[in-house]
């Protein structure tokens, strides 16, 4: 049997861009962000603003984002077991494409280059299983969806919704053990 | 009813990259090839010439591309018929990343580029047509794939085959015409 196909995303699933943008609301507003000031919503949401959301321009911007706790771990034994690959929404951001594709292969080497996908909207993707932290691809998605917990999704009802990567581990196990039993 | 939708190939269908190769070519080995010369493979794939397919990583190699032609108005009046992706495999040369980007946002300006599709393997993306000149691209592709004429395709017999654009154009009139009797 083939094995099973998961399309996991790279903003906020993978990288962790809330520090960079918390920097830049301070460099802006002067005040330090606590994540309930951000819930329910992106930070460049916030009254005001807007323009920080311009920085997805900056050439650099995806260059050093911190990875997010445990995804590198969880991914590569993922690889063992499923058919990984990582789509990233880039082409509104032309600058991120060179940067986003050295902080992949820098950072989750043992995910093949042929399996990495830079596009716009991610409708044509099929697999499945994808793990995204946006609504927007994952209503969309033919496959079993799993929303990952970002502060623009907390109140977000209708999907399963995993919090952070040892989480995303423990469903997949699942999901291995029920294959095995044939379920 | 939604759109049917279209995944289109930038290398060899809508963009010429022989010229490059053969002036390459001309260049370490002294001689104008012609298309008999290369009939059947890809003009790397001549004796010696292997090292010639390393030009791929040059940055600046696929910016100033010649468009194939009527490419430009055959895709324009597709766009209004059908949703038209293009899907490019740019990952095994990453400095090409920038530069599809650039071309195809000036040659196909009214392609958005939420339809753009950097890749490495096209197996993960679906659609109702592929048009493409690589047959291990178009022999996975779950919908209907036409086989874009390309020197290293010639001997290939299993697939619809389209030679030019103008064909390309013809096959989807054949098609909406088709649908419109419901057929």
């Amino acid at each position: 049997m083939s094995r099973k196909r998961i399309i996991i995303d790279m903003d906020e699933v993978l990288a962790d861009v809330i520090p960079k943008f918390t920097a830049l609301y301070k460099k802006y507003f002067g005040k330090d962000l606590k994540p309930e000031d951000y819930a329910g919503k992106k930070i460049y949401d916030l009254p005001g603003a807007a323009h920080i959301r311009n920085h997805l321009h900056d050439p650099g911007f995806f260059l050093d984002l911190p990875v997010m706790p445990h995804a590198q771990e969880v991914v590569r034994w993922l690889v063992g077991h499923y058919d990984v690959y990582v789509a990233t929404s880039a082409m509104e951001f032309p600058n991120s494409l060179s940067d986003k594709y050295q902080w992949l292969r820098r950072e989750f080497p043992f995910i093949p280059w042929r399996n990495l996908i830079f596009c716009g909207s991610k409708e044509i993707l099929s697999g499945d299983y994808m793990i995204d932290d946006h609504v927007s691809n994952v209503e969309k998605f033919g496959g079993k969806a799993l929303l990952y917990t970002a502060s623009h999704n907390l109140h977000e009802t209708r999907f399963t919704r995993v919090n952070n990567w040892p989480e995303v581990r423990a469903f997949f196990e699942r999901e291995l053990e029920r294959e095995k039993r044939g379920a």
